[in-house]
C-alpha cells in the first residue's frame, strides 16, 4: 500500500478515536473520514465498529464515487454516501465528522438553527449554524444516504453560504455533520459545535428573547482566527 | 455446574458491570438479567450488592417460577419476579435490564412518554417510548413486583405494541426497564434509552411544541438497523 | 489512642474522601463527621484542608459540646457546631455530612422542598425533602453555626418530623446536611438527595405541575428497604 | 534566569494545567497569567498551545506594557493586553484566569449579572458577579483585548466596585476573567464562578423570581472567609 494511503489511514482512526474520547460518541454513533490530497480517495470508519477494536487496518478506503473498494473489505459507515457528496460539492475541505452529539442533536430535533450569542461561536462559525431543509419522503425511500448530503450542498450553494465560514450543519430531526481541513480539524468542530449549542441553549434559557452578538464582535473573532488577518496561535 | 449456566454467569455479570461502567447506575440501583436458551433459568445480580464485590459465581440462578434457586445462595434482585414475568409474556428475548437512570427516570416520574423527535431514537424504538399504567393500591401492596411486571405486559397486549419495536418502556413513578436478544442487548437499550431521554428532554426545551419524526424517516432508520433489510453494521 | 476512636478516624476519613470521589463537593465544600456509640465523642474534618492531604491522623476529634479537643490539634470544620446540635437533638444518628452539592444546593436557593415524584426518592426519604426556615439577621450574627443546628432540630421538632424518615434537610441559601447510621450512611444519603434533587428539577421542568408519587407507592418503597418489613438487600 | 521568574513560570504553568483538569477549558479556550511580587513582569500562557504540550517554558514573560519579552519566544495569549491593563488598574491581584466556561459563559451571552441566591456564593463574592457594558464598535476594530480590559476596569471604577469583593467579571457575549492573589487564586475562583453561574441557572429554572440571599448572610458569610474577622481554615 501506498505510505500516502497507509498515513491517511492512521490519521483518520485517530481522528475517530478523538471523536470517541471527546465525549461526543455513544456506542458506535459517530464517524469520521479523511481525504487524500488529490481528492481522489476517501479514508472512513467501517459501518457498526466498536471504538475499541478500531485499528487503522480496519479503516475502509474508497473512491469518491463509491465505485472501487482498497485495503479493508469491511462495510464502511452506512453515511459513507453522505460524506462522499459534501467532498465533491465542496473541495476546499479533505476531512468529515459526523456525531449524534447531545445538545447539537437537541437543535436539530427542534429544527432551529443554532443563533451566534457570542465569541465562542464567532471564533468557529460566521454567524449561525444552519439547519438544512428536511428530505421529502421519495428522498429517503430510497438513496437516503446520497440525498442528505445533496441536501446539504443545495441548501449552501441556494443561500450562498460558504463551507469555510460555516464548517457545519444540522439536519433536521438527525444531527450535526462537520468539517475541516482534514479528519483532525473536522473532529475539532465537531467539539465547538457541541459546546456551542450546549451554551445557546442555557443562554437561551436565561434569556428566551437573547441578542445576537454584534457584527462588529462577529467579524473581529471569526477573522482573529481565520483568513489573512489571522492572529490567534503560533505563526 | 452446567458450562452454560457458568457463560450465562459471566454474560450477564459482565452486562451488570457494563451499565454500572455506563454511567447510568448510582449506588446500587440497577439489576440485569439474563436466560437460557431453552427459556427455562434466569440468571440475575443478587439483591443490594456493591458493583465492586459482584462476581460471576454471586450471581443468581432461578426457575422462571422462582420456585428453584441454584448455585449462588445470596437473595436475587428484589425486582426478580418483574423480570420473571417478562421473560413469561416476550419469548424472543433473553436479557432485561432495569435502571434508575437520570433522564428517564424524570420522564417516568413525570408521567410522560417519550415522544420520537430524531433518528437517534428512531434507530431503536419503532415510535415512542411508552408509559404504562400506574399500579392500583392492592396491586402495590401485595406481590408488588410481580404486578409492575404484568402491568407491563398487559399494556403491551391491549395496545398491541411488539417488544422487538419497542424494547424498552417506563413504569410512572419509577423508571425504565428495557430488554433485548441478551443481556449485553438490554444494556445497550438502557444506553440508548437515557440518551434518547435527554436529547427529548432538551428539544423539548428548546422547542415546546416540537413536531414529531416524519414517519417515513423512522420507518427509514427503524429497518435500516433492524429486521430483514437492515443494511448498518457488518453482514 | 484508644483503638475505637482511631477506627473512627479512620471511617471518617473514607467517608470524607467518598464524597470527594462521588463529585458532590468541589474545593474544600464539604465535611463528614462520626459519632462514637456511646454518642460521646465526635470526630470531623479538619476545616479547609485539601481532600487530597487528607488522612486519619488530621480528622479532629470532640467531646459534644466542643469544650475539649483530642489527638489533631487543628481547627475543626467551621460546620462543626451544626453537626453538634444534631448529634445532641437526634440520639439515633452517628454520622452526618454537609455538601454544597449543585442541585440539591439549586433547591436550598429556591428555598422550596424536593417535591417526591418517584421511587428513588421514596426509597429513602419518607416523603419530601424539608426546607427548614431561614435564620433571623441575630441568629447569624452571633453563633451563626450553632444557630443552623438549632434551626434544623426546632423544624424537625415543630413539624413532628422523624430524622429516620427524612435523613437529609435543606438550610434555605445554603445548602443540604443529610445523616445516618453512621459516616458512611451520612454519605450515602448525600450521594440519594444530590441524585433525587436532579431528577426532581427535571421532571419539573417536563411537567410544571406533576403529581407526587401516591402513598401507597410511597409506604410501600420505603418500607420496603427500611424497618422491620424490609426485603430489599442481603438480609 | 532569575529564581523567582523561573517559580513564577513554574506556578503559572501550574494553574494553566489545574484550569484544564477541572473541566473549564475544551481545547484551547483558557489562559492564566501571574505577576512578580513588584508587579513589573507577567507570565502567561502562549497562544493557542495545545495544554498537552505546555511546559514551564513555553511560559512567555513580558513587561506590563508589552515592550519587552524574556525568555520563551512564543506569541503570548492573544488575551494578554486584556490581563496587562487589569494588572496595572488592580494593583493587589496577582493572578487572572479567563475562560469559556459553559454556565459563566451562557450568563455572559444573555448579558445579566449572575444573582447571589446562596452561601456558596457568597463564600467569594460579595454580592452579584457583574457583567459589563459591551465595548463599541470602533473599541473593538481597534485594540480590542486592550479595550476589553479597560472597559472592566471602568466599569468597576464608575460602579465603585472593589476586585477584592468582586474577584470575577463577565464579558457580555464573550465570557468569564476571574483574578486573585496569585495564579492558583485566580483559577480557584473562576472554578467557584463557574459552579455559582450553574447553581444560578437551576435556580431561576426552578423559582425564576428567586429572593437574593438576605444581606445578613451574605456579609456573615463573605466575612467568615475574607478580610479580618475570617475564621474559615487553618490559621
Amino acid at each position: 500500500m501506498d505510505t500516502t494511503l497507509q498515513d491517511l489511514k492512521i490519521q483518520v482512526c485517530e481522528a475517530n478515536m478523538k471523536l470517541k474520547n471527546s465525549g461526543l460518541v455513544k456506542l458506535t454513533w459517530g464517524n469520521v473520514s479523511g481525504l487524500t490530497a488529490e481528492n481522489k480517495i476517501m479514508a472512513i470508519k467501517p459501518s457498526g465498529v466498536d471504538y475499541k477494536e478500531l485499528t487503522p487496518e480496519k479503516i475502509v478506503l474508497t473512491s469518491l464515487d463509491g465505485a472501487e473498494q482498497y485495503g479493508s473489505e469491511m462495510a464502511p459507515s452506512s453515511d459513507a454516501p453522505t460524506h462522499m457528496e459534501l467532498y465533491r460539492a465542496f473541495p476546499s475541505i479533505k476531512g468529515i465528522a459526523h456525531t449524534h452529539s447531545t445538545y447539537a442533536t437537541a437543535w436539530a430535533q427542534a429544527g432551529a438553527a443554532i443563533p451566534c450569542y457570542g465569541t465562542t461561536h464567532a471564533d468557529a462559525f460566521y454567524g449561525e449554524v444552519p439547519v438544512c431543509d428536511q428530505l421529502r419522503q421519495e428522498q429517503v425511500e430510497s438513496d437516503y444516504e446520497v440525498n442528505v448530503g445533496k441536501m446539504i450542498v443545495a441548501y449552501f450553494s441556494n443561500l450562498g453560504l460558504d463551507p469555510e465560514e460555516k464548517p457545519g450543519v444540522l439536519v433536521p430531526g438527525h444531527g450535526p455533520f462537520s468539517w475541516g481541513k482534514d479528519a483532525e480539524a473536522a473532529v475539532e468542530n465537531a467539539i465547538i459545535l457541541e459546546e456551542v449549542a450546549k451554551m445557546a441553549c442555557l443562554t437561551r434559557g436565561l434569556q428566551p428573547c437573547c441578542d445576537l452578538l454584534p457584527d462588529y464582535i462577529l467579524n473581529k473573532h471569526f477573522s482573529r482566527k481565520h483568513g489573512p488577518d489571522s492572529y490567534y496561535g503560533q505563526s
